[in-house]
């Protein structure tokens, strides 16, 4: 056991009100502080993509108990709908017969995770801004506004889960010897809705997350539980396909009758929601350090904020939760060691999930529409079934596995590359499941870790 | 000719200084505000490398009618001076005959550069700290403290030519879409110094720049005017050879004995220097967009510091000045395509210097050691003598030409690999001036950039 210690986290979405509980429960007086106002008390913002829970979100969330309320939330989804213009909807499966992702929308589960959070006892603090943080102090500095007058909060340990755009990180950000990058994809994306139908039913398959790949840009929607979808249009800011290009009604109408004909009538406040939902950008942030001494540790996407398109930001942020608890049981009171290796543990997995991510936007909006894709994941798919000790592909290793992210990178890489030469064997059409494709993956992967 | 402006530049250091001077020879009104005293009344730091000027640093100046006040306190260096244990002292010539870096301390220089400014009729504000920016109005946040009282300074256009650490790219970051990285190397560096002999001549030869490379850790020494060399040490923070491991004056000096035995007569005040200045940190820092509308753009450090392995940093920054005055020359009062023009030809430049200067550090502390290495440059330079229209050294372009680093660095890779196919011919050390390796070279070249 730890002994009981005064903690501030900074942030109170997914990763902070998670954290939160842990710390509680590990017997710590825990207050979350929020710039924003309690999630539950108002609207959304209409800037939210759902979340894919997979197995190291809900590892995280089974290990404190509180697992069967988040299943009560979250629709499972064991495969891709793709949906091509002219052509009919085709299914890709994600993993093994029954194993799937869940989607569940953020601020749901927000609201959610913040009560369990208060019924364990912990404290919130709504519209409370941190301005800076004392580093060596462990201080808080919390005020109305930035030249105002502030209020000094003094703890034990600072948590800062306050996302990409961190205020403890920023602190940290000034000391000599930090390293950081943020770097803007070119592409943005835009929320928009499929409502249910009258009878409360979902429109189109609710165990799908669906795609319309447009290579430069896609639409996806995830299942809501009020029979609703949640739409996500991804696409550059300019350019001739381009959220610049999409400035009137009639424009964006005929943009989405041509390239998304299907959605014609199942999106009826397009226009509406088109105009009055923000475009939001996507970035990805790397920095180190992620703690300083014993003081202070970033958590989740305050030092890791990933492009969504693995659907692992909170995932990769709930096994920091796991990775931090474990290390608080084996090492008791010694934070100084707690949070060194917390840090050397979690980074190079962070940078694979954010490497895995980036990689990523490429298959949803190119590669799943393409035969050859489909073609090399039915061979990878055949293969894995007949030597499953040999190959687990790459995104059940991400997904459906605990295996570090930075393991999955690297043998999803020797993967690729075996499979490059499967598919340039001519003919490779017909003879995808022969006895001599079989003999010469097994060949490929001498000496190749499993 | 341009309209005449009130143009505020940030920071009184070489590219603040010669900005100022350009700006002010345009017509224009120019303050330049520096946080720091005025280096004229100031003893130096003790943490300054001594300056590497090269073609494009002297373009700069002799543009704008002041190279000849530089040269009188620039020191020529043709060459390497390469110092190793035990072995005779040699010399690596860095071009043709009469090609000449110039050696100039920092702080003799940005103090000649403050005095020209201000007799061009600069005005300048040191101990005057920035704060902050309002980027759409062009003002200034100056005041004694970052909390208390701000006065608010209006101009048409602001300059920040405040370093690595720039407090106006700070103000940048925050905005979206804003792209950034600072990369800490785990190499620090420390200042010091060869006094000169009595009679006020240089203890080494004064024409070279001297290097003892010792792998992971380097010395070396630029002349300076009055006779005396400043000296640098590079060495990694941590591990068996590192600045944590001379910790006292014992290992300190048993360590320059093994080490550096040239220069224990030399370094009178190694132990006083080596525990009076600091130990620095060098940062890569990269960053994108570099300009805010037609307001206020980044130059220099502020938006491409890089490690000072090419001795380009200043080099570099200076050649931002005669891009940014062309186009000021080019476009009148067209401030949104200067600014946009800028920062679009500089950024591929500034990154391409960036990673030939981190390269560097491998081809100074431990290439200028290696007989091979002597043999390629040699191998190079015999065949650039004979076909300059095909060939010349990627030392050469980026110091004694004007060509685009980004071009520097791409066709160096070419050449790189070139040189690695004919170093590895067998035999090569006697056939290096053959016939046949001339023309292996001519083959290898074929659809090469020359």
């Amino acid at each position: 056991m730890q002994t009981s210690l005064k903690i501030a986290v900074v942030g109170s979405g997914l990763v902070g009100s998670l954290l939160a509980i842990y710390l509680k429960k590990a017997g710590h007086t825990v207050h979350v502080f929020d710039r924003s106002p309690d999630i539950r008390t108002i609207q959304f913002s209409g800037r939210s993509i759902n979340l894919a829970m997979s197995h190291r979100g809900w590892r995280a969330v089974n290990d404190i108990g509180i697992g069967e309320e988040i299943r009560k939330i979250a629709t499972p989804m064991d495969k891709r709908a793709i949906h091509l213009v002219g052509q009919p909807l085709t299914y890709q499966y994600y993993g093994q017969e029954g194993e799937c992702i869940f989607s569940i929308s953020r601020g749901v589960l927000n609201r959610k995770m913040i009560s369990l959070a208060e019924e364990a006892g912990v404290e919130f603090f709504f519209n409370s801004r941190i301005w800076d943080v004392n580093l060596t102090e462990a201080t808080l500095h919390i005020g109305e506004t930035e030249r105002g007058a502030w209020e000094d909060l003094k703890y034990d340990k600072i948590f800062g889960a306050d996302g990409a755009f961190s205020r403890v990180r920023h602190r940290m950000q000034r000391q000599s010897m930090f390293n950081y990058s943020q770097e803007f994809l070119n592409i943005g994306y835009k929320e928009l809705n499929i409502p249910a139908n009258p009878d409360g039913t979902h429109k189109l398959d609710k165990n799908s997350l669906h795609i319309w790949p447009r290579r430069e840009f896609m639409l996806i929607a995830l299942p809501n539980l009020d029979g609703s979808f949640t739409c996500t249009l991804f696409m550059p800011f300019e350019g001739e396909n381009s959220f610049e290009a999409l400035r009137d009604k009639e424009t964006l109408e005929a943009f989405f009758a041509t390239h998304f004909p299907s959605t014609v009538d199942v999106i009826p406040k397009l226009v509406e929601d088109f105009f009055k939902n923000p475009t939001s950008t996507l970035v990805t942030m790397k920095c180190y350090p992620w703690t300083y001494e014993d003081k202070i540790a970033l958590i989740g996407d305050a030092c890791h904020a990933i492009v969504p398109f693995y659907g692992h930001g909170m995932n990769a942020g709930f096994e920091d939760i796991t990775v931090l608890n474990r290390l608080m049981q084996e090492h008791g009171d010694d934070w100084k060691t707690i949070f060194s290796k917390y840090q050397q543990e979690r980074k190079p997995n962070a940078d694979a999930i954010a490497e895995l991510s980036y990689r990523n936007f490429i298959e949803m909006s190119s590669d799943t529409a393409d035969p050859r894709f489909l073609l090399r994941k039915k061979i990878e798919k055949w293969f894995s079934e007949k030597h499953p000790q040999l190959w687990l592909p790459l995104y059940s290793r991400v997904t459906f596995s605990y295996r570090p992210y930075a393991e999955a990178l690297a043998i999803g890489d020797h993967q690729k590359a075996i499979m490059d030469e499967i598919m340039a064997i001519s003919g490779i059409e017909d003879n995808w499941d022969s006895p001599e494709t079989e003999r010469r993956i097994l060949d490929l992967l001498q000496g190749i870790p499993k």
